[in-house]
């Protein structure tokens, strides 16, 4: 079995379903990838995090190069041996914390300079190194190095960038071992849809495994985000997988899959739960509000999560405000269980060819619970 | 069924194995109680909890007085409907925390006034008062509200002290209604024998469902409270339980129940285990130690914890390093599964008449393990 496989099984106006086979599964599309940061879905063991439905997973290699280093987890057997997660996981290139995290970077032609963000140490990602970091993590998914400009960059900067991009690109690929995994390419190029066409047509000329969508989400208008992902994701091949990054609120998770989109990682649902607030089909619970004091109801009646399942908003508000531990765990469970429970109905529908009404539907039950918080049930 | 009873099963030198009947379900003792706090063992679910082998947790009436308040949970159906806890509940009085953690603390006959460490808010605790909020939360096995001396606190004050002492027991005793869970009553006196024998025939006197030693583990010295427990549970009617309260420690689990005591409760496992530190066999594991950066084993081979089934030193010393959420949680399974297997063997042992064999081995491999922190394994 080659490292990636994806064939898609249906389609649905924009949207399509499909089956990607990876070194260690398959993965039905479109999926979402809870975030495991630093080998860990924040709170949760790697069983529960399956039995919400996940298949795939994202780690992030920016941070596990600093903590505990890559060669300490490929002494130990790898990410999936260390961290207890069997399925597939793809990683980062750690390009994106580098230009967001750390410190006093420096960009030229072979690579990239920083300083840790916990000790101030001087580090240096180049093209190579990053896939061979991911090599050590053994994941499934490596991502190359990129350069992440910022929203509203200039044309020009993005033109250079876009040409060292695909340099490195070529130098990843080349990088890559026999025993490595799939890689993906990236498309770049910020709101200009040129830019974004030239970056497809150059990432595109390398046999990558699959293409993401990156630079989105950082701080463009969200309309602008949607144009350029409809306009840029018809221009990938059809037969491998598009993955957009760093985006996971559910709107846009439905909107994105409407455009074509397969994967999606975010720390949206997770943060957002360890911050109290909880993702239902009606919008935004804030365990916050002091009507939830004695609010004996589940989050959502509705909602088959252990949360749920078994506790009342009450509960859930208490240990919030009391700042109890097993808080962030119960509403991680039901965020991260509604948006898996939401991809898992985006396929349904595709599958049954109805996806508008399935996007309408949810719409519609969103905008009738706007402006609920202020109000009693 | 009345609210509490309890027979002796076996015996062992100075230890007994009990079995108490509450109103929810058999204990077998000696027994150790998780401590939920603020109604939840921090970072578990009741199932997890009780999966470990508890059968008997405790919460802490002044927490939950002033968050979320008792009327709060009693209008959610009581605290084991509210934190999903099926078992008995032990509930303290809140005296210990109005002592020892409130602000401008006030002692008349009647009561105790105090502010809260949360808001300042003044609030006011009696005898009666107390069984009220116990009752409110639906507890199984309720506390008298006592004072809580400092170690070292004069002879005169501690007889001052047992009196009033008497008295509240009494009035506890009178307020509690039809429906109350069981009463026990509390044996205060500091280090002096005669005092403490003095406060047992007050407690005595009153159709108590259970006693606890209370003032001990407070400062003084080890061997001083093992001399007051050794002198004073014999003294008890032998047809009840005896409870030290906030003794958590191994070693002195294993020393007190050979001493003749029943119940147990403390934040030790729960609070070392979210401070990195493991108990083992051989003694406590620092995680924070670098020694376990690449150290593939589990915590103990032999135990059959999640945690040491599922994970390496090294990933649980990455967890703890990190901050990761999961880090609190793997390490406070694999500690409450130590100490409660711990009183499993201790049981055990006293069924085969072989506690003292059983103490003699535990006390060799602690001995063994001594220094072994420093040196390789």
């Amino acid at each position: 079995m080659g490292r990636l496989s994806f064939v898609t099984t249906a389609r649905s106006a924009g949207a399509r379903c499909g089956l990607m086979q990876t070194r260690r599964g398959p993965v039905q599309t479109p999926v979402f990838m809870p975030v495991g940061t630093q080998a860990s879905v924040k709170g949760l063991t790697p069983e529960e995090v399956a039995g919400l439905g996940a298949e795939l997973v994202l780690a992030n290699t920016y941070h596990l190069m600093l903590r505990p280093g890559c060669q300490v987890v490929a002494g130990l057997g790898g990410l999936h041996c260390f961290m207890g997660w069997q399925g597939p996981i793809l990683t980062d290139s750690g390009g994106y914390q580098v230009f967001s995290l750390s410190g006093l970077r420096r960009l030229d032609e072979e690579g990239v300079s920083f300083r840790s963000h916990l000790d101030g140490e001087l580090m240096r990602l180049t093209p190579e190194a990053v896939v061979a970091a991911q090599e050590e993590l053994d994941s499934d998914l490596m991502m190359v190095l990129d350069e992440c400009p910022p929203a509203g960059a200039a044309r020009g900067y993005l033109e250079q960038a876009l040409a060292r991009d695909a340099r490195w690109a070529a130098r990843a690929l080349a990088a890559r071992s026999e025993k490595g995994g799939a890689l993906l390419g990236i498309v770049q190029g910020g709101v200009y849809y040129d830019l974004r066409a030239r970056s497809v047509e150059s990432v595109c000329a390398l046999d990558m495994d699959g293409f993401a969508l990156g630079g989105l989400s950082v701080g463009e208008a969200k309309e602008e985000m949607m144009e350029v992902i409809a306009r840029t994701a018809p221009l990938l091949p059809a037969d491998k997988p598009v993955y957009l990054m760093g985006v996971g609120e559910p709107a846009d998770l439905v909107r994105c899959v409407g455009l074509g989109v397969d994967m999606f990682d975010c720390v949206l649902p997770t943060r957002m739960a360890r911050n109290g607030t909880l993702l239902t089909a009606r919008g935004r619970l804030n365990l916050r509000n002091a009507r939830y004091k004695d609010d004996p109801q589940p989050v959502e009646e509705a909602c088959g999560c252990y949360t749920c399942r078994g506790y009342s908003r009450a509960y859930l508000r208490h240990l919030f405000m009391a700042r109890e531990l097993l808080s962030y765990r119960l509403n991680t469970i039901h965020n991260l269980y509604y948006v898996l429970q939401l991809m898992a109905g985006l396929r349904r529908a595709i599958v049954q060819d109805a996806y508008e009404s399935f996007a309408r539907g949810f719409f519609s039950c969103l905008e009738e619970g706007r402006g609920e918080e202020a109000l009693p049930n």
